[in-house]
This record gives structure tokens, C-alpha cells and sequence, in this order.
């Protein structure tokens, strides 16, 4: 998988996340009036901003429409965000558009279902460990880390990485 | 247990889950006005969803009556939902009768004691790896993920399978 | 160390219980006005329930004195309450006295340095795995599960099966 | 690792903390108006509490500033906090001159890379297994415990017990 991954990613100008499960832990925590809160990563967030910074577009699709959500995309400043589709793939196409890149240029990163064909519409598939075996089978990557883990950190520096811009993006974080 | 487990479950028409422990990790998050949230899982979510839709019915028998069960409950469109009841065969008799089946086409998944009655009734038992010692031990079958963490979805994945149905609900789901 | 244990919990009339780290997995989550939520478990509700209902006294002291925990223990019915105490061991022995039981018949459960004083002084001491190493280290019992998710109902489980209670406790409860 | 980490810990006098994934597990909790929560832990707590009494300084730097953070930091009386700082080192240095300290006595913890530049100013790097592996290569010291699991009690243990103030820190709580 290693190999094959690298080669993909080295093409890999935006990537698409999902949100439950893969920007978060999968919980999600009910209170008296429903839907209260969800668990984000502090490492995912700071991966996001340097990602943006160095060229590699993010973009966030999510089957539901809360507010939470929206909260954590906002303060990360990603531009790219859709919720309460679970038709993904001509959201992904729309992205593709605005950014300016192709399809193949786009990786997704899902952990159920209904981002088995957003995955295998994209140029790379990426998966967390804990997703469903259906969308961990078809992934061309899966993380170490699990969702709302740091997942999607390690995402973004594999690509940068493979794309040799992880140095650049350390000089200015870690200088 | 693999052999026996599928026979059992390829007659399951009805599945009745405990909550809290099943549905949820068992974390009871507690602030100044009593309890504050319980934590679900986003891939059991879209299990119950999808076993719905292609024909297993859900419902839920929960020992305690609390307000963001409800809330959960209601969302994913559960129609049998029964709180506060610490006696729970009769319940589930009572759901299999609004549903139309034999107690022997039902399941019920739990994690205490309280969950062992109903288990021993229906026609599978069906058990969190977190749950108490009797408890496992009396399952027809455990699921490999805990409570909360996707165990109420792998149970639906594993009845699915068994009847058949796990293709017609991904055609839908990840079409 | 197991037959050691076992031949102590023969004699425990009374379970005297940190909080933090033991009723809770030691998380303190804070919000905007300071402590907002601690994170209990449903199995161990259970379980003090059903000591109580047999006869194993159950009593509390927290080093801090906070709502959250306040409402948990007034849920649970539990009777022997002590918040905001650093020094447990006279609150150790007034319960003791309350409840007519010697310090020889009490067990105390803990997981830090506050802890040991009263884990010395009473005929038990219990630890759970993800307390101090100096903690663990003096501790007649320690449980496999972790504080928060589970721990406390081990122990209860291990002290009513060596005083030959937990058949009746289950008849009660699975039946 | 182990001795050399041992000689560097006998000179540290001031311990300054990174928050997010130091001092908390790496979530953040959303709701529908932002942040709401963080989660810390009961045992690093008693550890800067007790750190304090016997004579080692505590510090907290975080990239964020967030109310949550501001409480509990209050709660443990620790009186140098920076928040919303990125470039961390001058803080450190202006911690240790108001402490009254070399950098060579100082220590930083950290998990991301933000934290790589103290974590090389400072007299000893510590770092938590679930930080990035670039920032876990460089230090001089990793905690068994992750952050916000009782990553900083286990660093104030070790910096303690090479200076030689583990047991009258001990005597004073455990006693």
C-alpha cells in the first residue's frame, strides 16, 4: 500500500475531510435539548492551518447540518464546506471547480458509507482505523491515529510530505 | 459461537437494544443541575437508520428516562422506545407484538444484569465486549467493538449479513 | 496476592470511595464558569445500588467539594458523604461509627496520595490501575478496569462474591 | 534516554506546560456557540499543587487563549500563564527571569510542533507519546501517560524524585 499511497499523494493538491469520525471521535454527546456538543482535535486543527498555508486546499462535506460543525470550520478558515448532504461526490466535483484543480488532484478522507463513493471518485481514498471494514477496504491510505485522534494531522503530513513541502510548513510552525 | 450466532441471527426481524453502555460508552457526564449529556456514536446512527430502511425493526428499553435518550431516540426515528422500565420482558414482548413477531425473531443487545432477562426471552442474546462478566457470558455473540464506539452498528452489519440484506443497504447507503 | 484479597473482602461491611479517578476516569471538563462536567458510569450506579440493597454499606469522600459530584451521590442514595476533605481518615472512622462497623470492616478505595492514609487505615485497601504507582503499590486489590468505567463495580463484585452475596444480589436484579 | 534525562532533571527548578494535548487530552468540545469545554485531569492537578509546596515553579504557554483554560489555571495558582502566544520562547525566558532562574533550569512539555522552539531553548525537553512525532524526537524525556491522562504529574514525579523532594512532597500529602 505504502508505494502506491506516496505516488498518489504527490498529486494530492486539496483534500476533502468528513467530519463525525474522521474530524471527530464519532461521539456524539446529547444533552436536554438534543445535540450539545462534539470532540475536535487540537493537532487536526493546527494541521488544517498549516496545510492552507503551504497550498494544500481543505475542504469539509458532512451528512448532517449542526452548528458545532460550523464553529470548529470557521475558526480553522476553511473556505470549502458543505452540510447535510449525503450525496457527496457532486460537492466534491464542486470544490474541485472552485479550487481549480481535477479530480485526481483531490483526495477524500471518510470513515462510513456514504464516503465510499466520494472516495473512490477521487484521485486518493483515505480512511481512518476505526471507519466501517467497507471504507477501510477500498482506502488507499489509512491513518495510524484514530478520528478526533489526530487522523487527519496525519493525513495532511503525508501529503506534504510526498509533495516535499513539509519543511516549508515546519520552518514557520516549528522555527 | 461464529456457526450457531448466524443461524440465530438469519431469523432476527427485530432488533431491542439496552442504552446506556450499548448506544452509549456507559460515561454518565454529570454538571450542577444533575445529569448534563450522554455520549452516542455517529456510525450507530446510521445503522439503525439503514436497518430501518431495509426492514429490521429497532426499538429501545432503557432502565433509566432520561431526556437526551429521548432526544437521540427520536431523531433516528425509533418508534419503540420505552424509559425507566428496570423489568424489561414484558416491554420487549410488548414491542414484538406491535411489530408482528415471535420473540424467537427478536434480539436484545445489552451490558448489566438488568439486561440478562430479556436476553434469555428473546430469540438471540447479544452483548458489548464492556459489559459485566454474566452478561457476556450468556450472549449468543459479542461484538468485537464497545459500547458507544460501534457495537450497535457491527450487531446490525452481523443480522444483515446473516438475512441477506447487507448489499440492499449499501446499494442505498454507498451508491 | 489474589488469596490475600480474598480472605480480607470476607469481612467488608462498608466501601468508603474516592471520587475523581475512581467514580470518574479523573477527567475534569471546565468551560467558561470553571468546572463544568465529570464523567461517571452507569455500571458502577448499578453496582452501588445493588451493595446497598444487600448489605454492603457504601460511603464517599472527595478531596474537593463540587455540585457535579453532589449529584451524582444524592442519585445513588448514598447516605456517607464528605466533600472538600483532604485528610480522610477521621472521616474514614466517623463513618465507621455511623454505620457500627470496625475500621478493620471497612475497605477504602483511592487512586492518589490522599488516598493512601485511609487505604492504611482501613481493613482493605483497594486501587484501580490508573491511580499513583505509590498508590497501586500498597493496595490489597486492584481492579482490571479503570476508574470511570467500571472499577467501582469490580470492586463491589469481588467484596459481595467473598462475603457469598452475589447470588442474592443477582436473584434481585437478573432475575 | 533514561540517565541522561535523570542528570538534566536534578538542575530543573521551573516546569513551563503547553495546554492543549499536555495539560488536556487534545479535544476540543464545540457546542452551538464555540469552545465550550476542555478536559484536565484530577492527578496532574494534585501534581502542581504539590510541585509548587516543595519548590518547583510551574508555567503554562498555549498558542490559544481560552477561557476554560484560564479557570483552571487560576483554580491551581499558577501564576505565570501566557495565552495566545505562538512564539513561545520569549515567554519562557521572561518566566524564568521573573522566577529567577537560568533556561538551563527550566523545562518545557509540549505535543506540537509550535512547542519545538521552547522545547529547545529550555534546559530539558518533555514530551507526551501522543504529541507529533517530530516534537517526541527531539526530547529528552516522554511521559508513559498521555496528555490530559496524567502526562504532567508523571513529569513532576520524575523532575521531583531526581532533585530529592520526592518524599518530603510525599510526606506533606500522603502522610
Amino acid at each position: 500500500m505504502s508505494d502506491r499511497a506516496l505516488e498518489l499523494a504527490k498529486n494530492i493538491k486539496l483534500l476533502v475531510l468528513d467530519v463525525d469520525g474522521v474530524l471527530t471521535d464519532g461521539g456524539l454527546y446529547y444533552g436536554d435539548n438534543g445535540l450539545a456538543m462534539k470532540r475536535f482535535n487540537v493537532q487536526d486543527g493546527l494541521g488544517i492551518k498549516l496545510a492552507q498555508a503551504v497550498g494544500l486546499e481543505i475542504g469539509v462535506i458532512s451528512g448532517l447540518d449542526q452548528k458545532p460543525v460550523a464553529n470548529r470550520v470557521n475558526e480553522l478558515g476553511i473556505k470549502h464546506y458543505y452540510a447535510g448532504k449525503h450525496k457527496k461526490v457532486p460537492l466534491l466535483k464542486e470544490i474541485c471547480e472552485k479550487v481549480g484543480v481535477e479530480l485526481s488532484e483531490a483526495a477524500f478522507m471518510g470513515d462510513d458509507w456514504i464516503d465510499i463513493a466520494p472516495m473512490r471518485s477521487a484521485g486518493m481514498a483515505l480512511a481512518v482505523p476505526n471507519g466501517q471494514p467497507e471504507v477501510v477496504e477500498i482506502a488507499d491510505w489509512v491513518s495510524t491515529r484514530s478520528g478526533g485522534e489526530g487522523a487527519v494531522r496525519e493525513a495532511i503530513g503525508f501529503i506534504l510530505k510526498a509533495r516535499g513541502l513539509l519543511d516549508e510548513a515546519m520552518k514557520e510552525w516549528a522555527g
